[in-house]
C-alpha cells in the first residue's frame, strides 16, 4: 500500500524531504511507501538540486489540494498566506496535513485544529518547532503522563547565534547580524528572528500542547534581543549569567487561582543551568513536569536536514496509522480554550538586571535603595560594576518582583538627578 | 472505555506509577481510563506509601498474569526471573507488556517481542532506559526516518554521580562510592551499575532500536569505573577532557562493508562536547542521523518519578491504541538479525589515553615513539605532567587506531626497564 502526498514548497526543506523519500534505504521500513505525487512551486522551470521524478512539479498549488489520489498534503510554504488557506482546502477535502509552518499554527492553529477534528485527518507539525528536535511529539504523547509545570527554550537560532558570538567575541549586535546575513543565519529582513516574534510562535504552539489548551499567540509577550549590549552581556558574565532569548511557558500558582506566564525575552541564565551552554545555531527546550522532573531536548533548530528530517518522521506517523487502519483521533487533546488565564506581563514576577548611569555615585545608591524599597523590590545585589565617560555604571539584580513594581520604581528613580539614564533592563531566570 | 492494568512489584517505581493512575487530572486525559485491578507484591502486610482501593494486593504473581480482566501487565520487578517467565505467561494470555526491565528486555528482548508479534500484543519499554527521558519512543518513531549513524550515552546515573563528585572534590573512587551507598544513589551490591553492566543492557535496547537489528547483550564490550583514578580525572582536565561512562553504538564503513561498534567505558570526553556537562545523576542519550545530524536528550535517569512517568506513558499509548480500536503491529519493525556484523574490540579504532610511571624520564620518551611507530600509533600528545615518589609520570593521547595495536604496543613497551608501569589506558572520545 502506497501512501501518496503532495508537497506545497520546494525550497530547503522541501528538497530535504524528498531527498529522505527517494532514497528510503537504511530508514523505517514506511519510507518506501510514500509516492511523492506533486510537488508545487512558483516557478516550473528553475533548476533544482534533486532529481525528481517525471512530472511532479505544479504550479498551480489550488490542484495539489484538490487532487484526489493525495492522501496527505506536506505544507513548506511558510508564512501566512497562502498557507491557511491552501491548508484549510485541503482539509476540507479530507486530506491529512504535515506543516512547518509555526506562523500559521500559531495563529489559526485553532481554527484548522477544529476543522481538521471534523474532517477526521490529521494535522502533524513537529518540524514547526526545533528543527529534528522531537519536542512536539513527546509533548503530545511521551510527557503527556506529566503535569507540566514549565516549557522554557531557545527555539530561535538565528539569534542564539547572534547572542553567541556577541559573547565569545565582545562585538555589537548590528556587526554580527550583517555577519550573520552574509552566512545565511539571518534572513535580508532579520526582523522576525531578532524581535522574537518567531520565538512567539513557536512557544505558542509548545504552551497549547502542554497545557491542553488552545493559546491565543497575541497573548504571548514578546521582547526581541535588538537592545542587547555587548556590555550587558560582558557584565552579566562577570556575576555568572549567560544571555539568551528565551521562549517561556510556566504555570503559577496564587492564592489558589493557576495562570500561565507566557514570555519570550532575553533572559540572563546562571552559567550553571542546562540552557546556559546551549549555543550557536542549536535549539533546546527544558520541560518540568510532575512527577518526571526536568527533560531538555537539544539539537539542531533549523536547516534543510533536521526539519526535513521532522517532517518526514510526521508523514511516517501517517502512513503507519492509515496501513494499520487506525481510526483517526483528533489531533489535540483540547481540554478548553480558556483553562488557565494569561498573566499580563505588569503581573509577571520575575528577577531582574538593570543597569544605570550615575552621575554621583556616593549619593545614588542611598536613593535606589529607598526608592526601591518603597515599591517593594528586594535587591540580591548592587555592583558598581564600570565607568563610562565620567559616569558610574552601576548593575542592581533584585529578588523575583513584579514587573509593573519594578517599572514604578524605576520611573521614579529616572527623575533623580543622579541618574543619567537607564540604559538596560533585562530578566534574570 | 476503561483499560484494566496489572501491576507486577510496588517499589518506587511502581508506587510512582499507581501516585500517577490514582490521580490524573491535569494529566493526558487517558489516565482516567486507567484502572489498576492487581498489584503483586511479595508481602501483602508491608506498610505502603499509597493509598490503594481495596483487594488489589495479591501475593501470587501468576495470578496476575492469567487474570483474565487484565489488560495490560506492567512488570516492575526487575532481575531475570521470574520477570521473564511472567511477562511471557502474560504474553501467551494476550497481555499488553509495558516494563522497565532493562537487563531481562537486553537479554531476551529477542524471544519476547518474537511471541509478542505472534500473539498480536504491544511490548513497550521506555522506562528501561533514561528513566523519564523519551528516548525509546524518539528512535522508534521521531527519529525513525533518519539513517542513525551513533547513539552515544550516559545512560548510568549511579557512575555519573561518582564521578562527578570524584571530579568536584578530588576523593577517590571508594569513598565516592561509600558515600553514594549511604545516599541512596548506589546499591548495597553495586557491581551492575559499576561494572558497566547496567550501562551494557541499556545500549543493547538503544541499538537494537537505532539500528533495526535485534542485538545480542553478550556482543557488547563493558569495562566500568572501578579503575578511575583520581589523578586521571585531574590530568584530564588539565588537558581538555571530563571522564564519563560512555555508552556508544556506532556505524562505521570500512571497506565498503558497515559495522556496528558496541562498547561501554569510562571515556575522556572533550570539555566542549554537550555530554560534558551532563553531571551528578542526569544521564543523556545523543544521536546522530542523516540528515538529522545531533539531537540530545536529557534529564534525570533513574528515581521514582522519572521511571514512572516514562511507564505511565507507555500505559497511555497502549490505552490509546485501544481505545481507538487500532491494529496492534508488531513491537519493532525488525530487518533482520545480522544487518550488521559487529566489531570485535580488537578491531574498535578510537583515540586512547595512556599514563606510565617512568624510572627514566630522559631515555624513555625517545623509546616510546619507537615503539609506537613499530605499531603504526600516532601519537597526538607526550606530556610530562607529574611525578610519584621519584618516578616521572607520562601521559601519552593517540591518535585514532584501533586496540590491537594499542594493545600490542603496550605489551612490548611494558618490557622496558624504564618503565615501571602503565596505570591507565583509558579511551577518548
Amino acid at each position: 500500500m502506497t501512501i501518496k502526498i503532495g508537497l506545497l514548497g520546494l525550497g530547503v526543506v522541501g528538497t530535504g524531504a524528498a531527498k529522505i523519500i527517494l532514497d528510503p534505504s537504511g530508514r523505517n521500513s514506511l519510507v518506501k511507501d510514500i509516492s511523492i505525487v506533486k510537488i508545487g512551486v512558483k516557478s516550473a522551470n528553475k533548476p533544482r538540486q534533486i532529481d525528481l521524478p517525471p512530472n511532479v512539479i505544479e504550479t498551480d498549488l489550488e490542484n495539489i489540494v484538490n487532487n484526489p489520489d493525495i492522501d496527505i498534503v506536506v505544507e513548506l510554504l511558510g508564512g501566512l498566506e497562502p498557507a491557511r488557506t491552501l491548508i484549510l482546502k485541503a482539509i476540507a477535502n479530507k486530506k491529512h496535513i504535515v506543516t512547518a509552518n509555526k506562523a500559521v499554527m500559531a495563529l489559526y492553529g485553532d481554527e484548522i485544529y477544529k476543522k481538521a477534528c471534523i474532517a477526521g485527518v490529521y494535522v502533524l507539525l513537529e518540524a514547526a518547532v526545533g528543527g529534528g528536535i522531537p519536542i512536539v511529539k513527546a509533548l503530545k504523547q511521551s510527557l503527556s503522563a506529566n503535569r507540566i509545570e514549565s516549557i522554557v527554550g531557545i527555539v530561535n537560532g538565528t539569534t542564539n547565534y547572534i547572542l553567541t558570538k556577541m559573547a565569545s567575541e565582545g562585538t555589537d549586535f548590528e556587526k554580527v547580524l550583517m555577519e550573520a546575513q552574509k552566512l545565511g543565519y539571518a534572513e535580508a529582513d532579520p526582523s522576525a528572528d531578532i524581535d522574537g516574534l518567531d520565538a512567539a510562535d513557536k512557544i505558542t504552539i509548545l504552551a497549547s500542547l502542554g497545557f491542553g489548551m488552545q493559546i491565543n499567540r497575541h497573548d504571548i509577550y514578546y521582547e526581541g534581543i535588538r537592545g542587547i549590549n555587548s556590555i550587558d552581556i560582558k557584565y552579566a558574565k562577570q556575576l555568572g549569567f549567560v544571555i539568551k532569548l528565551l521562549a517561556i511557558a510556566k504555570k503559577v500558582t496564587n492564592n489558589t487561582s493557576e495562570k500561565l506566564q507566557l514570555t519570550v525575552h532575553p533572559t540572563l541564565v546562571p552559567e550553571e543551568h542546562p540552557l546556559a551552554h546551549v549555543d550557536g545555531v542549536y535549539n533546546a527546550v527544558l520541560v518540568e513536569g510532575d512527577p518526571l522532573g526536568e527533560v531538555m531536548f537539544l539539537g539542531q533548530g533549523a536547516g534543510s536536514g533536521p526539519t526535513a528530517s521532522a517532517v518526514v518522521s510526521d508523514i511516517v506517523n501517517i502512513v503507519d496509522a492509515l496501513k494499520n487502519n487506525r481510526t483517526v483521533s483528533s489531533s489535540l487533546d483540547y481540554i478548553n480554550s480558556d483553562l488557565y488565564k494569561i498573566t499580563p506581563i505588569e503581573s509577571v514576577k520575575t528577577r531582574f538586571y538593570v543597569r544605570f548611569l550615575s552621575k554621583d555615585l556616593p549619593g545614588v545608591i542611598g536613593h535606589l535603595g529607598t526608592i526601591f524599597g518603597e515599591y517593594s523590590v528586594s535587591l540580591k545585589s548592587v555592583v558598581q560594576i564600570g565607568l563610562q565617560k565620567k559616569l558610574a555604571e552601576i548593575v542592581i539584580i533584585t529578588y523575583h518582583v513584579d514587573e509593573g513594581s519594578l517599572r514604578a520604581a524605576l520611573d521614579k528613580i529616572s527623575t533623580l538627578d543622579a541618574i543619567d539614564s537607564i540604559p538596560s533592563i533585562l530578566r534574570v531566570l
